[in-house]
């Protein structure tokens, strides 16, 4: 569906600005006129982004204790369940990216070298809470590979997660950089969102369908995705010594983004194509999951949301119950809303980063990142 | 089982001292010549620490966000399940303690007053691993209610864990004392001690009791009991602008205290007082633990140890097994190991604590605390 996941996100560009040149390092090269954002910088962006954090990541990881890091090589795809080492398959790492991204759009290429171990933290929140949901939500797969629980048990997927996250505070702790310690008091806080949002997230689980509003799933999609790459971008900024009111759009910046992608994520768990996003169509539905579209049209008020209600309220049968499902979301109006609404975050995204960084030239690097990840699932 | 609790440890004091007078704040009393430990002093600073610690705390758990608070609040025994208030229950909060002590012990009230986040933190931090390890342990009670996750489900005890690590960290990194960069760093280091600790318990308790080495046993009990009780001993003498050898002489002295304490934890596991403990006499034979008692007789050569292998190998049956079982482990010298043991590392403490602390008079909470720890069930 590969409209969805280019088309679905209208990005407005200001116009009549002239052809940008991106701040981040290596990346410094003329667009042609009329070139569109292909992800071609974005994954430029990735690579770099990659290249200075793996380094981090390894010592960090390499500092675990013994048991601790075995698990944690495991997770990150450094290392098969036997200790020897894996082909990388750490995925794509667009939170550190953020990161050094946002440092290097406020401060340039100083503060993206000295923002390595908050973008390095970042991963491993990141990581500390992927190895906790996968317990809670029993899932067994990761990145085409079983989940850290399902080799190791839930015990030790959840002490790796504990470790990941005493590691990514020690980072920050052990950085004698200035904004290290609001960095700290940032990511503690994204933590606690985090939490916030993964419990709502299961809470709704459990409840009747029916049951469930759109404002509290919107909450939820931003505590448990937004969060995240809010605090990616405000801490690029603080390494950038940037002014509060700078952090606050960065952070709202990401916010919104993380919420589009969200939402076109929640599309693709629909209707997406499973050979580009290691997801089956339809899941999403066979579990009964309350995302995003699927509230929209339930709370729709439709005679569509009637049928779909009817459909959640008995377990999942078989292919052609998941097309009715499909076809009833879609009926409700729940797939228009989804795009709809993702193109509005990202409009409010695009404010918030001209708010931040003012100079299309030095925004360049986060819109990419933006239309990355509002393309892509990651 | 009196006798045990009070007369377990022989603590090593410095002959020919005067009467002490404690440094703590509110504890200056002269004692009595000929007059011994008996669990005042300690109480007193205990109950000192409760009344600063606990606001510090109380504030820090305001600030979750509202499903963690909830489910923070009933694990810390000041709330019941459906949020209305508690009589306090919240444990003796020890550790905290450790902390106040520490740091009055080496920089007197102000220190004292200084430290108290950090104290905060630490206890924090203790309260996390419980959260977790109950659900790792499928422990049902704590502290004679229900765990956490018997009441709140899985999903949420885990969260609430992280959500407590995160506030832990969040305390350090928003203190603006200059030792609290420091003490964040000590702190995430004793988190991944703990996790190795936790693991290794896990992994030992599955495997054959007959396999299980009595080194390998003495480590996981450093890491999962020693680490944390040394841990806020350093912190609060950080928190006093101790030099670096008195910071690691006092986590040293934490650390041997506390494997003295679960050595005595150890022995009343077996032959304690339940009235006394809030843990049935018997319960860890029951449940095939490999505590250090059993493995120094599983490990001892005598004919007890055969039978007492022979027991561990058949899963339990009855009070009259129980007997066996503790009786045997007492054959095989297990039991005198212990306290041996036990005793040993008191000594250890006390040497670490007099390089320190060398004044007899500003050490003596610390002592006075040590002592309550080996005598009692935390």
């Amino acid at each position: 569906m590969t409209e969805i996941r280019r088309g679905a996100v209208a990005t407005r560009r200001p116009t009549g600005t002239p052809p940008e040149r991106h701040g981040a390092i290596g990346t410094q090269r003329e667009k042609e006129p009329g070139e569109s954002s292909d992800g071609h910088e974005a994954a430029i962006l990735l690579s770099e982004s990659r290249a200075s954090v793996d380094p981090e990541l390894r010592s960090a990881l390499a500092s675990l204790p013994e048991s601790m890091r075995r698990i944690a090589l495991y997770h990150f795809g450094w290392q098969h369940a036997d200790g020897t080492p894996a082909a990388d398959n750490a995925g794509k790492a667009i939170r550190p990216a953020l990161v050094l991204t946002a440092a290097t759009a406020l401060g340039g290429s100083a503060a993206r070298a000295a923002a390595g171990r908050a973008a390095a933290a970042v991963e491993l929140v990141h990581n500390f809470t992927l190895l906790h949901d996968d317990v809670m939500d029993r899932d067994a797969t990761r990145r085409h590979r079983p989940t850290a629980w399902a080799v190791f048990g839930d015990a030790d997927a959840i002490l790796a997660g504990d470790a990941l996250q005493a590691l990514a505070l020690r980072l920050l702790a052990a950085d004698p950089h200035p904004a290290s310690a609001a960095a700290a008091i940032r990511l503690s806080d994204c933590v606690m969102e985090l939490c916030e949002g993964q419990h709502a997230d299961t809470a709704m689980e459990r409840r009747p369908p029916t049951e469930v509003t759109l404002d509290e799933t919107l909450v939820m999609a931003e505590a448990k995705t937004g969060a995240l790459l809010g605090c990616a971008c405000a801490l690029g900024a603080l390494y950038a010594g940037a002014a509060t009111e700078e952090v606050e759009a960065l952070d709202a910046f990401g916010r919104q983004a993380g919420l589009a992608f969200q939402l076109i994520d929640d599309v693709i768990g629909i209707w997406g194509d499973p050979r580009h996003t290691g997801k089956p169509a339809g899941a999403d539905l066979a579990a009964r999951k309350k995302s995003l579209p699927v509230v929209a049209a339930l709370t729709s008020g439709t005679p569509a949301a009637a049928e779909l209600a009817e459909l959640y309220a008995a377990p999942y049968e078989d292919q052609e119950d998941l097309e009715r499902t499909a076809l009833a979301v879609e009926r409700a109006g729940g797939r228009d809303w989804a795009q709809a609404q993702a193109a509005d975050r990202m409009a409010r995204a695009m404010q918030e980063l001209a708010r931040a960084v003012p100079e299309p030239e030095a925004a360049g690097g986060l819109l990419a990142l933006a239309e990355f990840v509002t393309r892509r699932s990651t």
